[in-house]
């Protein structure tokens, strides 16, 4: 993509109307646009890092056996009464035609438990998992944390069905790695943790994925010994790690990026969803639901890679894998070099732009903060000088090492 | 995919509650479920369907200079105030956090014109070109068609911004192109129809792609020499087919699958969008939009494509590209063309069930409507028994055969 063709542009300085970091740098960079609280425009620098992501978290549901379905934002009332969740605080409500009650979903299992009713009869039917990734809504009260809660945002929910506790409590474990899979491909792995929370009537404990970051609104209690916490809930009930029994847990600040629940048969109950077993009897079908928000997953990143000239993407989800700088006057060997990447398949935002001086087009690529930085200039001569977003160090390189360093 | 693990079921009727043969079909091939009138969900079949369609769209559109972006569902009040479209029918309006007025976007132009103003200042930043492929809704009196008119429903919007009409002019012709392309790719192009449609204020004409069909909502007046067709409204202002002056026109019923427009101002006027002139004098931005709905074109393929048995897909959007039915008592043999085909990248629906009669494999194969199917059982032999879904001719072929044909 040629930069002066791309749809976006950088401000000059931090929007003033956005607390988070992340939110500042997602503005002033030209990913996101605010259209009022809680509700943001991707641009496509945005949309591209937040499709890398979605398509990371959608490979690693389909590795799990999830199998990918869209639900409606669009839900009547009467399948909030049955759970009892009409009356929740941040629930959109809102009239259809015929002054019909509807709700905005703020989540899934008033949807997804009488869709799998009509599909799932047998225990030969059983275990299935199925996943949505779209837009869901919630009312926020407050919604000052840019991307980091919405209230428009996106959301993966899997949700998994099972004969017993025993097949739940496995599947629970698989999905588990998955996630584990998801945060080191979104290079959140080293500060991600693993978070015991209370698990409601069904499960001791569900799980939340806590990043640390200063900046985060949760409060969680890490055993630096298991690289598990506790979160702000539960060690009111229990001043120890769950895993290790270790009472020196320290105070840290985080983001939830994902939580996963034992359902067990809350939901099942309420639409009197049961399974015929092998004796022909009737049982409880028992749940599991697994979310993780994609554009918070976004806000996270921003919000915890960045330096005082930008944003650091990891690699996986630069907007870009490469951004090529044109400081000769001359633009064809830059241009020369920009075809060469798009024939060898390489992702690369070319800037291109005449009416730019060389200080505002490097300071914008680390505002930017793609991964690999291509810079052509008088200086290098055939050299192309590289240098990779958060690292001091610059070398010169030739065409074919830059393309072997990058395919 | 294993068909033993897909979430689907298939209906031994159609609904009752659906009048469209779409929507009878859909739902009863396990495609998508009724939420409620004009709000559906997506299973896994129906899903695959869709994101083909809007792949196909999202190339099309990217090949046009496209970028895509995503816009949200929730707006203020305001912008809608601003173009006088507050008080529209068919718009959802619901209260935000502290009584704040909202919509739900049933289209885009109220955020896009704003989102625009904010990044194109110029000459030197015209022409550009940004689309959405995204959930939109529409609060319908009566949505009794199924995907063809939904309350919730996927839309792709074009919006095209430009210096001067000729600009515009160019580029709309471009798009023109590039929607015949999809419709070719969506296997629909010989039988939609360009129809000549009023064009507004700024414009003698918009255009609306018509698919012709017996049970569509619409009707046009169709020139057979030039396969264009005038549409109700525009026939009582012309009597003549606008390319060639043809007054044989024959009345058609038809499903409109898209439509283009040349908006002009109207709403750069309305936000006082302006760019800046080589000679820095201001002037309004002239705009196009470009409108293609992936679900209502979905339900348009279903509502076409059918035969007493069920749905023929166009190869293109299949759900999968073949369907292999076991009809074997030991399943061997099929499961090792299965993963044969998966090896090659094939992506196939491998009917595996052990407890399904050969007659219900068929029907229901037939009634899901994937484009190649092959059938491996004891009377074929080393074998394969291939036919194409709405052809007749059955041919026994090879693995390599097979394999060859499908790649």
């Amino acid at each position: 993509m040629k930069q002066s063709q791309l749809f976006y542009r950088t401000l000059k300085e931090f929007p003033k109307d956005e607390e988070a970091i992340s939110a500042k740098m997602l503005v002033r960079a030209g990913y996101i646009d605010k259209l009022m609280a809680g509700v943001y425009q991707f641009l496509p620098l945005g949309l591209r890092v937040l499709q890398k992501i979605e398509q990371i978290i959608r490979e690693e549901m389909n590795a799990v056996g999830g199998q990918e379905i869209l639900m409606p934002a669009l839900q009547p009332r009467e399948i909030w009464e049955k759970t009892g969740r009409w009356d929740m605080d941040v629930l959109f409500r809102l009239k259809g035609a015929g002054e019909k009650d509807l709700a905005l979903g703020p989540t899934h299992e008033e949807t997804v438990t009488p869709l799998a009713q009509k599909i799932i009869f047998s225990y030969k039917d059983l275990p299935k998992a199925v996943y949505q990734i779209q837009t869901k809504f919630r009312n926020e009260p407050r919604a000052k944390s840019g991307l980091l809660r919405g209230r428009e945002f996106r959301m993966k929910d899997l949700y998994s069905f099972h004969i017993n506790q025993k097949d739940l409590d496995q599947y629970y474990e698989k999905v588990e790695q998955a996630y584990e899979k998801i945060w080191e491909r979104l290079g959140l792995d080293k500060i991600t943790v693993k978070t015991y929370a209370s698990g409601g009537t069904f499960s001791k404990y569900s799980h939340e994925y806590q990043t640390l970051c200063a900046t985060g609104e949760d409060t969680i209690y890490l055993c630096e010994k298991c690289h598990v916490a506790v979160n702000k809930e539960l060690i009111n009930e229990q001043k120890t790690c769950p895993e290790c029994g270790n009472k020196k847990l320290v105070e840290k600040k985080a983001i939830e990026v994902g939580n996963i629940f034992k359902l067990g048969t809350k939901f099942s109950n309420a639409f009197n969803f049961k399974f015929v077993d092998e004796k022909n009897q009737e049982q409880p079908i028992i749940m599991g639901c697994y979310g993780l928000g994609p554009s918070r997953a976004m806000g996270t990143l921003a919000e915890v890679f960045n330096d005082d000239k930008g944003i650091i993407w990891p690699e996986n989800v630069s907007p870009f894998k490469a951004h090529l700088i044109n400081l000769k006057k001359d633009v064809k060997d830059a241009e020369n070099l920009y075809n060469q990447l798009i024939k060898e398949g390489i992702d690369v935002l070319f800037d291109d732009r005449e009416d730019a001086s060389a200080g505002q087009k490097l300071s914008e690529a680390d505002l930017i903060g793609i991964t690999h930085r291509l810079v052509v200039s008088e200086k290098t001569g055939d050299k192309i000088e590289y240098k990779k977003r958060g690292e001091k160090e610059v070398k010169l390189m030739s065409d074919k090492e830059i393309i072997k360093l990058l395919k």
